[in-house]
């Protein structure tokens, strides 16, 4: 564990220890490739990446795939509520004040069909190629978002919780979402703050035990402050990711991200992917209270991905 | 009273009665213009106010008239924090599940400036010519819609509730709302659902008592189900109403309309001003409770609003 700490033994990327915020610089590069290694991204696309810290793509799917990958998520929704017993329940995340679906987590170990997709050159390629290392699946699940009633994913970084809470040593993770249903700009698309992901905003307060069980309903802690969120915000704006069903969006662990709520009758259902690489496996909690479950947040296995090519059917 | 009744004695709007929702026709023109009357507006606007159920202007007020009124509304929401007395406490509505400020209601009869602002010929000449009549201010409101916290307001038709709980008679209202900062598609921005105001949803269930002092912080009865809004936005779609601070929305009394979580750094706030017409005055609520108090809903006074020209400095 001591790779991760900085030459005075500091955790760079500590959090929720002090009473006032602090923005930090990022001290991991974004982009891991090398000059001279071979990817599926063009150098413009690459370039975006590393400034932005994120990149849209279309049309990486076909419209049958995406169809399939639907009816799955139709199909879990429909299990969930006793067609049979495939769900385990505890990976089960309700709307906060409702009993709407919000979220399926680990998607990928209980579903063929997602871990086909977790699989999948397409993704497990682009993300090989950013972090420039093998990779598994820290996470994933299934984000419902249900019409009428789908409530907001306040702005966070990813990485702030999987550092503090899981034990993700250093920035070299990142996500891929893919709509499953198009994402408007009234249904609750998902927002992105560019150039966030180089700098790093240490939460104030402290986290409590089992955090996970409110924070994935509603996140209360870990969570930046308006003061640091307005001064990333004047920096680099808003960039809302709205798209037709199958597009796809990667960004970097590190970038901030929420949503607002969705009250239109259009459900906004995605998947999310993260890949981590192989030698950013998890260790002690930096947080140092007890890890967050094996469906939060994968600790047992990091094997890495072997890519699967051709048509998801 | 008997004349906003049908032949059979029904009310043609009645709402929370039934156990299961309905559509029905409306009974009332929306535009009351008659062919020939000058006006404001031209013949586009007006087939377009008559098909959707609203209309977007910009330009009605110049930057500096708009930084007066913002300035304004940033006064009364320190005058809120104690720094005078000229609010009524009870005109004060927070978000749920915080203490930050929502709404100040009847903020005609409380700012001499909005008062001006509501006595305005570019907006009072609007309202009077479509619903050729003099008018009157049956509500005013200033939306804060802070940044982070700013919660949804659910789809609604206004009409639906000014008829059962304060006893508005017939559609022959609408609503302008100003927008005093920059309205974006991620601020939370003003939603309809063009043509729906030439339906009438009956909501199901009863109105409890006083429920205004909950239903200001946020709605759950007098609701539209959504069945129903999955109807209307079959048919008619979602506009979103993003523009620069100064825009106006001109919108019919029975426009199903709503607006999503505000997560953003960037406020959203509006000036909202109800217009009704004089011969359209409040009677027994319609749902047969105690009415509103009357800074929601004006019972007192139906003096016609004597339009003013000029600047508003």
């Amino acid at each position: 564990m001591s790779a991760v700490l900085d030459h005075s033994g500091r955790d760079p990327y500590e959090s929720r220890v002090a009473s006032t915020p602090e923005i930090v610089g990022r001290v991991d590069p974004v982009v891991y490739a090398r000059a001279g290694d071979k990817g599926p991204l063009t150098r413009e696309q690459l370039r975006q990446y590393e400034s932005q810290g994120f990149l849209e793509i279309d049309n990486l799917f076909d419209a049958g795939e995406i169809e399939t990958l639907l009816a799955e998520l139709d199909r879990l929704r429909r299990a969930r509520d006793g067609l049979d017993r495939e769900i385990d329940p505890e990976t089960l995340i309700l709307e906060p004040h409702s009993r709407e679906l919000r979220s399926i987590f680990a998607i990928h170990a209980q579903s063929a069909l997602f871990a086909r997709l977790a699989s999948d050159e397409r993704l497990a390629g682009i993300a090989r190629y950013l972090l420039g290392d093998e990779v598994y699946i820290h996470q994933s699940r299934l984000n419902y978002k249900p019409g009428f009633f789908g409530k907001e994913f306040y702005w966070h970084s990813d990485f702030e919780t999987w550092h503090i809470e899981d034990g993700m040593p250093r920035m070299r993770a990142l996500s891929i979402s893919i709509a499953l249903t198009r994402n408007t700009s009234y249904n609750g698309p998902l927002m992105l703050i560019p150039g966030s992901h180089k700098r790093y905003v240490r939460c104030v307060g402290e986290t409590p035990d089992d955090h996970y069980k409110q924070s994935l309903r509603k996140q209360e802690y870990g969570v930046p402050d308006p003061g640091s969120l307005q001064q990333l915000y004047a920096d680099g704006g808003i960039a809302t990711a709205t798209g037709p069903a199958g597009k796809i969006v990667v960004f970097d662990c590190n970038t901030m991200h929420g949503s607002n709520s969705n009250i239109s009758p259009l459900p906004r259902s995605n998947v999310f992917l993260v890949y981590n690489s192989v030698s950013n496996r998890l260790v002690t909690p930096f947080g140092k209270k007890a890890p967050r479950p094996e469906f939060v947040a994968t600790r047992k296995t990091f094997a890495p991905i072997a890519p699967v090519s051709g048509r998801i059917a």
